[in-house]
């Protein structure tokens, strides 16, 4: 395992991925009401018509997010695990657009992950809400593992930590 | 801000972020060497010929690595903003072989972001390295921002959060 990294990038914090989305109102929905995430900031830029969601897990137990406007698009910038969604506006009303998954041919970035503690529990909850899935728990060599879309098409892995752990 | 989320959803965490890349030998030292990420595990699947690699920061505060084999792949995939890399066996001996960014049509995935005290000095480490710059601090609209490319030329952005914040 390598652990020693250069002091220079003493401090660096992984804070984002972020995925262009087609239609909000849809990627909200599924974020925040499936997935559970917060919608932590929205940013707006009129001139070059689109937004920025930022959504993340925020728990009891981290620190508050901040009422002030900048202080909480600062939040959002400094936490890990932060999910950006960009919305570049009219998406939404092309039925016919959509954006690139990577996993079709040629592929690039594969699925974002979520831990959770049963996945079947969760699972059970997805199917409630008639989210797509890409591989169902029994479905496929690795089971215990699911893998289900979100509105754009994009892979979420669903995840148990200690039994994918064991299996692989 | 929505943070009513369901009891279905309860201890979800965002724990990953995966790539493809074509030679782990390159995008290895990237993420070690130039962005100060831990090799926290590698997986080898030699029947399905792929590997994969799962990287983070591990900073002293957090809960030390395990030492143990599966102990340490469940902390790979319980912390909070790890990078998987999936490595399919034999791209890195094609030298025609190109991922998909996911910023050229049909675009998606955007980039993953990496959040940093001082946007000039990390810049300054990494043109000492010979990263590819997308946008350089000073380029564009958005003074002080930077976006570098790793290996398969994925985009990732260099943000300080508070100066950042203070211009959207």
């Amino acid at each position: 395992m390598i652990t020693n990294h250069s002091p220079e990038t003493e401090g660096f914090v992984f804070n984002q991925t972020m995925l262009r989305i087609r239609d909000p109102q849809a990627s909200l929905a599924f974020y925040t009401d499936v997935l559970g995430m917060t919608l932590i900031q929205k940013l707006d830029f009129p001139d070059a018509e689109f937004s920025l969601y930022f959504l993340g897990y925020v728990r009891n137990e981290d620190e508050p997010v901040p009422n002030d406007r900048t202080a909480r698009t600062a939040y959002a910038f400094r936490q890990k695990a932060i999910l950006e969604l960009t919305h570049n506006w009219g998406t939404e009303t092309d039925p016919a657009f959509r954006h690139h998954n990577g996993n079709v041919e040629p592929r690039g970035f594969g699925h974002i992950g979520i831990a959770v503690s049963d996945v079947d529990a969760a699972c059970a909850w997805f199917e409630t809400l008639g989210v797509t899935f890409v591989k169902r728990p029994e479905e496929g060599r690795m089971k215990g593992l699911a893998f289900i879309a979100d509105p754009d098409g994009y892979w979420i892995e669903i995840l148990n930590p200690i039994s994918l752990a064991n299996m692989v």
